[in-house]
C-alpha cells in the first residue's frame, strides 16, 4: 500500500526501477506539469517582460504576472506585490542583509538567529555583524534542536533582526514561527524566515506566521532551478534598497553628470533588475499549482506518517545514533543519524550503490555540526512522491550497509 | 532565397506563419536542441551540485561543469575557473561593481563609461560613484556613435575603471573593444565589458578582446532566462568579494560568537552562493553548442548583409530618421528609427498587429535617448534566424503604417 500523495508516474525522473530518492531537503524531482509549463514556454515563443507592444509581450508580461499571482496565492500572501522572484532562498536572504538590514544593523546592534540555520541563513548575517561591529547571537536550543522559547522572549528586547529557519535542514525540527513572531512584533524585531525546507512539504501561510520576510527556492518544492521568492509584509518591502540595479526597475535616470540619484520603480519590479528568469516564475506558478491541488495537509499528514516509520526501523539499527525531535508536531520530514562505527559518507556511499539517494555531509550548516559533536551525518529527507516502499528499501539498504562495513 | 543561417523548423516559436520577430536585441526564441536540453535534465532527474555521493548527484555536478567548460570555450576563455554563472548580465555586472570596483573606487576616483550603456552597465556605476563622492565620465561619441579612441586615450589615464558596451543595444555601433582594452591596460584601468548584444551575433573571444570583466545573457544568446556569465581574467577573479555569501561557496566557517571571517572557496565556486541554476547552465551550454555549429562568422555575416538591406530599405520611408553608422566595421544588427510625424509606440503597435515585432521606447538606455534628443525609438535587431523574407515583411509593413498614420 503506497502512501504517496503525488503519482510517481508524474515524475520522469523516478522512473528508473529500484531508484530511491530521498534527498529532497537538497534539491526535488520536477512532475511532468512544471516541465511541460517550461518547456511550452520556449515554445510558444516568449519577449522580454515590461511595456512590450506586440503580441508576445503582452501575452509574456502576463504570464509572468499571473507567476506571481500563482505563487503569492499559494505562499498566503495578501497581495502579489508582496513577492519579489529572486534567484533562489540564498538571494533573497542576502537581498534583506544587503538591502534591508546593512544599514540598520550598526555597531552595538544584535542579530539574534539559531545554531541551527543553513549557511544561507547565517553567512549573510556573520558578515554584516563582523563588518558593522554587531553582535549575532543564538537562541538555545535543547538536545533535539527544540527552540527555547523563553531564551527567545529574553534575548528579543532591543534586537534589530531575528533570523530564523522554518524547519532544520539537518534534525528536521520545526520552529515555532508563530509563537516567535508574536514575540519579534512585540518587541519591534524584524524576523527573517528561511521558509526553504517548509514549503511544498506542509501548508505555509505568511499572512498567517507573522513575519516580516520570508524566503524560499522554488527547486525544492518540485519546480526549477534559478528562482526562488523573497515574501515581505509591503511596508518591509517599501523600506528595502535594490541590491542590483540595471534595467527595468529604474523610474527616473538621473542625468550624468548631475549629482542626484536615480529613482527606483516602486516594489516588487524595482527589485527586480534585468530581464527576470521568466521561465522560472512559470515553472514555480506549475509546480505551486501541482502542489495545491495534491493538498499541502495531505502531503504533510503523509511525511508525518514516513516519518514515524522511518524512526520506528532506524531505532532498530545497531550502533546509530538518530538526531532531532521525535514524532510530532517539532518533526518535519528530515531525519539525521550517524553511526558509531561508520562513516556517514561510506554509509551513503554504499546506499548509493543500492539506488537509494541519501545525503551524507555537514549539509551547509557546519556551526549546528560543531554544536552536535559531528562533522557530517547521513540525512533522509522526504518528498510528496515517497512512500513506504522508499523507506523499507532505505531500512533493508541500511541494513545490508551496516553488515557491510562492521 | 532565404539568408538565415539557422533554420526556422529549428524554432517552434517562428512556427506561426507571418510572424517574423525582429527584437532579438530585447530577447531571443530558444533552438528545439536548448528546449530539450532543459526538459532532459528535469526529466533524467537532478540532484544538486555540489559533493553528493550518489550517481545522480555525481552526474549533476558532473553536467553542470561540463556546462561551465563548455560555454568557457565558446567565449574564449583561458580557463572554465574563470567563468562565473550568474542570473544574467546585470547580475554578472553588479557583482563586479559590487564586489570589486565597491572597495577601489573612492573619492575623487574615476570611472569611464559611455553614453550609450544600457542601464544595467550605468545605474550601478552611477550609484556607487555618487555614494563614494568619484567622478563617472563618458568618453565622446560622434553623430554615429563611434567611440572618440582619442578621447578614451586622454580620459583613461587615472581613471579606476572603464565600464563599456560591446556594441550598443539601441543604435547597432560597436565598440573598438581590442584597442580600447590596449589603452586600458596601459593605464591600468580595469576594463569591464557588456557583452550582451554581441554574443550568439559574432565571434566573441574574451582572451583576444582582452578586457578584464565580461557580462552577458543566455537569454539574448537563444538560451534560457535566469543565467547568464560573469568572465573575468584570473587575477581579478581573485580579487572579487563575493556578494552572495552562503552554501556552497564558503571554505570555513568562522565559530559563532567569534570575531573571525569565514573563508570562502577559490573562484568561480565562492561566487556562486546557493544551488546555482544548474538547469539554466545546462541550456546555455546547449545553445553554445548550438550557435557555435552554425558558425559565428556566418551568423555575423548574415546579419551584416541583412542590414544593408534594412537600412536601404528604411532610406526609401518619408520622414524617417535612422539613427547609429551605416553599414560596415562598425555597425551590428540593431537598427533604431524615429519618424518625424508618427510615434514610435505607434509605430510598433501597428507593426505587432501585422505580426512583426519590433521594440519601441527608451530601450533602458535613457541617457542616450536625452543625448540623442528622442525621447524614444522604434528598434529593430537581427537574430540568425532572420532572413531576407523578414525584412522585406518588415518594411512593407512600416510603408503600410506610415501610410496608415499618415
Amino acid at each position: 500500500m503506497s502512501t504517496a500523495v503525488a503519482a510517481r508516474s508524474d515524475f520522469p525522473a523516478l522512473a528508473a526501477p529500484g531508484f530511491v530518492y530521498l534527498d529532497n531537503a537538497s534539491t526535488t524531482q520536477a512532475p511532468l506539469a512544471v516541465i511541460e509549463a517550461i518547456a511550452a514556454f520556449y515554445r510558444n515563443g516568449h519577449a522580454n517582460v515590461g511595456r512590450g507592444v506586440y503580441g508576445l509581450a503582452e501575452r509574456t508580461t502576463a504570464a509572468y504576472e499571473a507567476a506571481r499571482a500563482q505563487v503569492a496565492r499559494f505562499l498566503g500572501l495578501r497581495h502579489p506585490s508582496e513577492l519579489v522572484f529572486t534567484s533562489g532562498a540564498t538571494d533573497a536572504i542576502n537581498l534583506v542583509v544587503e538591502g534591508w538590514a546593512r544599514r540598520r544593523v550598526t555597531a552595538g546592534s544584535r542579530v539574534l538567529t539559531t545554531v541551527l540555520e543553513h549557511h544561507a541563513n547565517l553567512l549573510p548575517w556573520q558578515r554584516l555583524t563582523r563588518q558593522h561591529g554587531a553582535r549575532l547571537e543564538t537562541i538555545d536550543i535543547d538536545e533535539e534542536g527544540r527552540l527555547d522559547l523563553d531564551d527567545a522572549a529574553a534575548k528579543l528586547p532591543g534586537a534589530t533582526v531575528l533570523a530564523v529557519t522554518a524547519i532544520s535542514n539537518v534534525l528536521g525540527v520545526r520552529m515555532p514561527l508563530p509563537a516567535l513572531a508574536a514575540l519579534a512584533r512585540e518587541h519591534g524585531v524584524c524576523m527573517v524566515v528561511d521558509a526553504a525546507q517548509a514549503v511544498g512539504h506542509e501548508p505555509v501561510d505568511f499572512a498567517a506566521i507573522g513575519c516580516d520576510f520570508m524566503a524560499l527556492s522554488a527547486h525544492k518544492m518540485l519546480g526549477p532551478t534559478g528562482i526562488g521568492v523573497l515574501a515581505a509584509r509591503r511596508e518591509r518591502l517599501l523600506e528595502l534598497e535594490p541590491v542590483r540595479v540595471g534595467g527595468g526597475m529604474v523610474r527616473e535616470v538621473a542625468a550624468l553628470g548631475s549629482d542626484g540619484p536615480s529613482r527606483w520603480r516602486e516594489p516588487p519590479w524595482g527589485l527586480e533588475a534585468g530581464t527576470p528568469h521568466i521561465a522560472g516564475a512559470i515553472g514555480m506558478a506549475a509546480a505551486a499549482e501541482y502542489l495545491a491541488a495534491l493538498g499541502l495537509p495531505r502531503i504533510a499528514a503523509a511525511e508525518e506518517s514516513l516519518v514515524r516509520a522511518l524512526l520506528d526501523g532506524l531505532r532498530e539499527l545497531e550502533g546509530i545514533r538518530v538526531l532531532g525531535p521525535g514524532p510530532g508536531a517539532a518533526r518535519a520530514g528530515i531525519v539525521s543519524f550517524t553511526f558509531a562505527s561508520h562513516h556517514p559518507h561510506d554509509v551513503a556511499g554504499l546506499l548509493g550503490e543500492l539506488g537509494v539517494a541519501v545525503r551524507a555531509g555537514h549539509h551547509c550548516a557546519v556551526p549546528l555540526m560543531r554544536h552536535l559533536g559531528a562533522p557530517s551525518t547521513v540525512r533522509v529527507s522526504l518528498g510528496p512522491y515517497n512512500d513506504e516502499g522508499d523507506v523499507t528499501a532505505l531500512l533493508a539498504g541500511l541494513r545490508h550497509v551496516t553488515r557491510v562495513l562492521a
